[in-house]
């Protein structure tokens, strides 16, 4: 018979939640019709991709590169892509920012991926600050390296600096944060980032090297109540910017993103190369080119925003009145709730004869809460809330 | 200090010699002009894609799915993309192809990223047939597995069954082909692929498990004399078919391919989900969406291909005409030919005098000889004759 790896295999076996209900509400939208289904599963984009990507893109198609636009780049990137991208970049941010510091990738899931297997060596650990994207630790597993998880401050899901400090030994290697934060909604203020950077530089001189901050922000442009994430590299020298535009630009499915390592990164050039060479040996010759150019001409602009605020202001005060114990989002497109009951997942399952589709965030390692995925139409909110209140009764909230 | 991966800095720090002589070509054509330099160096397709690319590219972009194309899909692709492929390769090759048989990918390297990551179990080897890509290798690696190298017949370089039948063993989990063949252009007839799969099964049967056939073929489409290459699936049950529609809608830099998982392949339901699994942890989450549309409604279209065969044709022919020892193509766009001195890095650089810019195929595991890509304009070819010709009166040919 045939041998597989058994890792591997798990992975392709089992989905993980979200897709799971997500599958399960098409099952149910199918029978029930679709305006009854109120699925808040999945982090799919509701609101159109700016006009402005369709238009670049036919823009492309009907000019002298309609040919070559599809041929080979440079593995990093084409050139005048990586050039536009820094000028945007450091217009926005203001610093040095360099073509030569630029990746591109097929989205921040294969920057997180070429960046852990461009640092690890054998022993070294990354810290996870709780609750985080699940694959971060599917993605550690393929670098070899070993995820050491930090819980937060459960009071405001900010990071408990403490529990980080102690997580830090010989081998810590880097840290991961992702702030505008899935599932938790949060944003780390500039306070937050300034005392994380310190107790970092404090830590890596005790230990004799460098720790990485790897800051995963595919949410950085969706942050309300007229504030801004603030931007990592001007706090820490030795931040690796992961960055998709799955969710500023609504195009997920197109892959796209950057590794961006700043000048001042220790050891720079070596890193950059070691993100190459880790690009090389996980099979992404080059990002795709069509798209690179694409959003390197759209960088900075956003998919209609408005929605996800207008969203969260609806759902967060709803769910509160209604008596819900709720993180207030302050970007994304993410709520997290305490569930009434220790098993959030018995939670979720008795939220669907309601057909109330919400994932619990068990293997985001945050248990006793969910996630709601409020990308969705204003419309569905407002019909589900009636349903939601129901829901509060049943566990006596209120 | 910072610790880095060895293996890793030095795939990032190694440009392999095609790329090397591509950019000093491209240095070489600033000084004397860009008619002056022959560039043999890239495999990157010099014909435009078919029409039809764009045009789908545009209808798509003007129709209802202008916004939603951009969507995520499901990782292994979206349905319909993958049904409509499955009834492209089931009309043009017969057989019993499902959607559940196909997984999209960012191109065939990731394609053989994924398969040998999905294969993979400690103490695995790989059989490569030189002469062969070298990224094989660096994939391998990746992978954890071992490669095992096998010398083709020189003669014709097809492969040296008695080679393949000491090289294997009871660690043996797979051998890659590729045919046709970069860097030789030779294309594998059924009576070739008929005798490696009779050597495959019975190995397999001696050895207690199945020997998986990696049939990596970018170049299935080009090929000349009005010959096709065999539908390798037809042949041996255990093949896993990697393919890529880089060279055949000449779109390398879309990066976009797929995996073909035979339904008859061993254990196919557990392969097809460690195939899943080996694409999330390498961080592909799905391939580009619109690109999966466009290649599953172009699927069996191709770029003009008479201009490979024209070329081919003109160049092999003049060459052998100078005294220069050649394997005459059978597909592809690459022609192999002997380096009249043993060492052929030498020989191309003596080559450059005339800027006829072309590559020893070494890091193919074939030293001694040299690949032209004749991915060129055929007026190209014709300027550069002179100088080969001259580059041949040098080593006393003719």
């Amino acid at each position: 018979m045939v041998k597989l790896p058994e890792n591997v295999l798990a992975h392709g076996r089992t989905r993980n939640i979200m897709r799971e209900t997500f599958e399960y509400g098409n099952k149910r939208k199918a029978q029930v019709g679709s305006d009854k289904v109120y699925d808040y599963s999945l982090g799919n984009p509701s609101v159109a991709p700016p006009r402005s990507v369709n238009d670049t893109v036919r823009d492309i198609l009907s000019g002298e590169l309609s040919d070559s636009i599809h041929a080979y780049t440079s593995a990093q990137g084409a050139y005048d892509n990586r050039k536009r991208l820094a000028d945007s970049l450091q217009r926005r941010f203001g610093g040095n920012v360099s073509p030569d510091d630029l990746y591109f990738t097929v989205g921040a899931a294969a920057a997180l991926t070429i960046t852990f297997k461009a640092l690890t060596v054998p022993d070294d650990e990354f810290i996870l600050l709780a609750p985080f994207f699940s694959e971060y630790e599917v993605f550690l597993q393929n670098a070899g390296a070993k995820a050491v998880i930090c819980q937060p401050d459960y009071k405001d899901f900010m990071p408990d600096f403490e529990a980080i400090e102690k997580a830090i030994n010989i081998n810590t290697k880097g840290i991961v944060i992702n702030s505008p934060n899935n599932p938790s909604g949060v944003v780390y203020d500039g306070a937050v980032i300034a005392r994380l950077s310190e107790l970092l530089r404090k830590k890596s001189e005790e230990i004799g090297h460098p720790i990485f901050l790897i800051n995963d922000e595919p949410y950085r442009e969706i942050v309300f109540d007229g504030k801004r994430a603030p931007w990592v590299p001007d706090f820490y020298d030795n931040t690796i910017v992961c960055y998709s535009y799955s969710k500023s630009l609504s195009i997920p499915g197109e892959r796209i993103g950057y590794i961006y390592v700043p000048e001042r990164v220790c050891g720079h050039d070596d890193v950059y190369a070691a993100v190459c060479g880790a690009g090389r040996m996980l099979g992404f010759v080059n990002a795709p080119s069509l798209f690179q150019k694409v959003v390197s001409i759209c960088d900075g602009q956003t998919a209609d925003m408005s929605v996800y605020e207008r969203n969260r202001d609806l759902l967060y005060n709803s769910l509160v009145e209604m008596g819900f114990d709720c993180i207030r989002p302050g970007g994304t497109f993410y709520l997290l709730m305490k569930s009434p009951i220790e098993n959030a997942t018995e939670f979720c399952l008795s939220a669907r004869k309601y057909d109330l589709l919400i994932v619990p965030t068990d293997s985001f390692r945050c248990p006793g809460y969910v996630r709601i995925a409020f990308c969705v139409e204003t419309k569905t909110i407002e019909n589900s809330l009636p349903l939601f209140a129901k829901l509060a009764a049943d566990y006596n909230l209120g």
